[in-house]
């Protein structure tokens, strides 16, 4: 026996088809319908491809000022992962361990099941265990889109033993986060975790942060990589994290297309939970079903994400392009009601 | 109590140091003093910095048949890291369970031992123990830069019951290496990784490969980070790797100011190691102490690399850069004498 044996029994995480061609209307993996911040494009053609026979500093030092700069923190309280997964990972290795369990909510982010088994420790979703020494609260939720307040956080971390991890990964897209609370001096196990994919529009980059108390941030310092995020990553990142007004105009334009892309489906008979995030969770009306659905879209050149299983499988999270794409989308089902 | 008693107990590992100082001789971390070949700056100058709104491929199609290529194996055989320490992570991972023991030389890459410590399991120098379920060979050495012949690894691979990562960090600068072991047909338990750091002169990139038998392989796909390698990354490896004359002309110039260095060291009475590596590992004439010398380097300009300890602390690491560089060094140890 090569492989260890919880290695060897799992099934890897599936992440959403990556389509090579490019006329496809892409809305199954909650990519951002448009272009990173202009600084990006000036800060890689600029960058000094020499400088990079050096290695990249270890510990992002500039990246991690900004950051701390933008939430009002020290840099001794940011960390930055390649990608939101990596923190995620370290933060199973960091405080996860033999006896305790790891918990999210459910339906959630899938991603959270397989590192619980790559930790080898259980999942639940059973909020009032007591054996949970981290728990992965996504906010605003995925597949749902679903939003709850920072208070309800605050009140579950106030009476963990653990550590309460909320993945904002959609927040810009919300009416509010709760980064205040990861930020706050007397935080004792709240941590924040952002990501450039979504609404900087970096998912190509992969980076992603977390904001928390120092001793759990410096914890992801000892485990991590040594040289975690390459150069040219932080270069753009900083590029990308200076430019916010760019952002936020985006997820501005975002969230216009998603209330109207919102009616329009209702219009249909669609049932949409109501999203915070840039995509919508919806259940089609009959005779549609998701599953078939979704194949029926590909067909016509949209993409979609249906996640099978009785909590999910019943509605298609479909992501938030430009007007353009979501009209296009729309334009498909009309035709397949005729 | 928040984090896990194994994390809380950790040390981190301590990169060398990245001094700001641009006039600095900086010796202390393996990097090449030439540059990446020219493709990368044509490819950085040409990347659409808007596609980085997209997710990159997740299993970087086009790289892993392009060192499939080189080595003569099939994608499904090559597997690709954030840098080789993600590599060695995952194979920490993967091949080494409660019970068994990661091994390897000794001295060797300080980082094995945090990786066996972050794994949670014990770590020997003792080639013979039958738990051994990794052992990581660096070929050749560090920091000694020895060299053993593939032969003599194949050899204990063949005894042992578990995997055998030969990491080949330096395989460029050597006069041979275990690649074709690898690649065998019949290969089971060996893997040899590379790094784009030192001989491609990527070490601000941060790429390393591994290849290896296809249930090993895929064993390390399955508890990977979903996006791993950045799309930027992608594209500049396959630059770089694309340009193997590039890199062979930079490891014959290192290779010769290497014999040069080693020989003006030895006029000096130091103790020279033989290296096949692109660095020396190497003691001292009395009256010098290495730890001392090293600091007294630091203090006119040129950092190398201590190790402190039994094995390793009368010596000093030294990288080979350009025949100026090495000349300053030279003449700093001349002026320190007289």
């Amino acid at each position: 026996m090569l492989v260890a044996p919880d290695v060897a029994r799992l099934e890897a995480y599936v992440p959403g088809e990556q389509p090579a061609s490019r006329s496809v209307v892409k809305l199954n993996t909650n990519e951002n319908p448009y272009p990173p911040s202009p600084e990006c494009a000036k800060a890689l053609s600029s960058f000094d491809a020499a400088s990079l026979r050096r290695y990249p500093d270890p510990v992002f030092s500039r990246l991690r000022r900004l950051v701390g700069k933008i939430h009002s923190v020290s840099p001794e309280r940011v960390f930055v992962g390649n990608g939101s997964d990596e923190i995620l990972s370290l933060a199973a290795k960091a405080f996860a361990w033999e006896g305790r369990r790891i918990g999210s909510l459910d339906p959630s982010y899938s991603l959270y099941k397989t590192i619980a088994a790559i930790r080898g420790v259980e999942w639940t979703a059973d909020m009032r265990s007591r054996r949970i020494s981290l728990f992965f609260w996504t906010n605003p939720n995925a597949p749902t889109g679903e939003y709850v307040e920072p208070s309800v956080i605050a009140s579950y971390a106030r009476k963990s033993k653990g550590v309460v991890l909320v993945d904002e990964a959609y927040a810009d897209f919300a009416r509010g986060n709760a980064m205040a609370l990861a930020a706050a001096k007397d935080n004792r196990n709240i941590i924040v975790m952002r990501t450039l994919s979504k609404s900087y529009s970096l998912a190509g980059l992969k980076v992603g942060y977390a904001v928390g108390p120092e001793e759990l941030i410096s914890a992801l310092y000892r485990i991590k990589d040594s040289y975690n995020i390459d150069a040219v990553a932080q270069t753009l990142a900083i590029a990308a994290l200076s430019d916010r007004k760019w952002m936020r105009k985006n997820a501005a334009k975002i969230k216009k297309t998603r209330r109207a892309f919102t009616l329009a489906l209702e219009k249909r008979g669609w049932d949409v939970v109501p999203s915070e995030a840039n995509f919508v969770f919806a259940r089609p009306p009959a005779p549609f079903k998701a599953a078939e659905l979704k194949e029926c879209l590909k067909a016509n050149g949209v993409y979609v994400r249906h996640f099978p299983g009785p909590l999910t499988g019943e509605r298609l999270r479909i992501s938030i392009g430009t007007d353009g794409e979501m009209n296009r989308l729309l334009a498909v089902l009309d035709s397949l009601r005729s």
